[in-house]
């Protein structure tokens, strides 16, 4: 298709689509002539995720830049790719000083506790640090048998999610990227109605069959 | 205690107090004098609740208010009280148009299939209709087994979450507030962790007893 035809199929004006063809986010179409080219189905595609990147997931050009790189190159470990690719998305966490021998010590222990692997490179690690930290600040310090009753649901729906992932690894970069950061809203609007329907239960007594 | 020593024991600047008892956010103290009052431990516990919700939970001062007036009077019926200030919490939703008879269609199928309450109303249907619609738009539609799967797990957090809430009706909305909004960046860090457990097992066969 021509780019006038893309624009059409994807949404987006043709001024978008050739920005991201100038920032290197889209891959050139084939050169049908020194002024044209023609698009196919996986330009559609990717300006999908382009789209959802620099737009839901909030990331800058230069962000989803970086994580369009790992999706297009996963190299030859699939596991570092793919939690450098996670790692870079939303929250920003700060990098640790140096010169702390344990600077995440609340997810550190939280990760001991529930038998899992702890990366401190791995952004999540200061993303738990931070909220388990929040908590206490707030007198509401996460209790062991909270810590273990999530953390054994969410092992659960990890491994439903993992299950999905294709096995190809271009594949597999994105829709661990998009499956994050993209069902994170869900699982959090989720989890809220979730409460809002035991509390009726609850309170109400409401028989819903 | 003095207005010193509730800073001291609070790390809050005295300025920073007086700011909140001028906003109405903190309680006034029992004056001892004419330009003296004396400050306790529900003080000190009230000024941790408004420091997480204008820092972490990321609330403005207004918005803090709304939300510590359904703390400090949470009137007759609870469960419309803790809808209320569950969906004063970020993320801001925009209003449906009053013209559209069914705003709501993915979050409701959805709320459908879990056989769970739906009120729209309630500002969670709004965030999960955006959440639903951003993964559609990226290509990723959540799967009806993924919803199910989801769905299941969430409830079963929230049985939980609601077993511990407290019986007494203004810290019934506190805990729910700061429950809702602390814990959340929590469960999403945990999450990300047990994705990276679970390939970690997957992808390295790491044999972690």
């Amino acid at each position: 298709m021509r780019i006038s035809e893309l624009a059409g199929a994807s949404g987006l004006p043709i001024a978008t689509i050739k920005f991201y063809l100038r920032e290197g986010l889209l891959q050139p179409g084939l050169a049908t002539s020194a002024t044209q080219a023609t698009y196919d189905d996986g330009h559609l595609r990717r300006l999908r995720v382009i789209r959802a990147l620099t737009g839901p997931v909030g990331l800058s050009v230069q962000q989803a830049r970086t994580i369009l790189g790992l999706i297009d190159d996963p190299g030859d470990d699939l596991y570092q790719t793919l939690g450098s690719a996670v790692s870079a998305l939303p929250p920003a966490v700060e990098a640790a000083s140096v010169d702390n021998p344990d600077p995440y010590p609340r997810a550190r222990a939280a990760l001991e506790a529930l038998g899992q692997v702890y990366d401190p490179g791995f952004a999540a690690v200061a993303q738990l640090e931070a909220a388990l930290t929040a908590a206490e600040d707030a007198g509401m310090p996460l209790s062991e048998p909270r810590l273990l009753e999530y953390g054994r649901q969410l092992r659960e729906l990890a491994e439903f999610d993992l299950e999905q992932m294709p096995s190809e690894p271009h594949a597999a970069v994105e829709y661990t990227v998009l499956g994050t950061a993209l069902y994170e809203p869900v699982l959090l609007a989720l989890r809220r109605l979730a409460h809002q329907d035991v509390a009726a239960e609850r309170t109400l007594g409401a028989d819903r069959g």
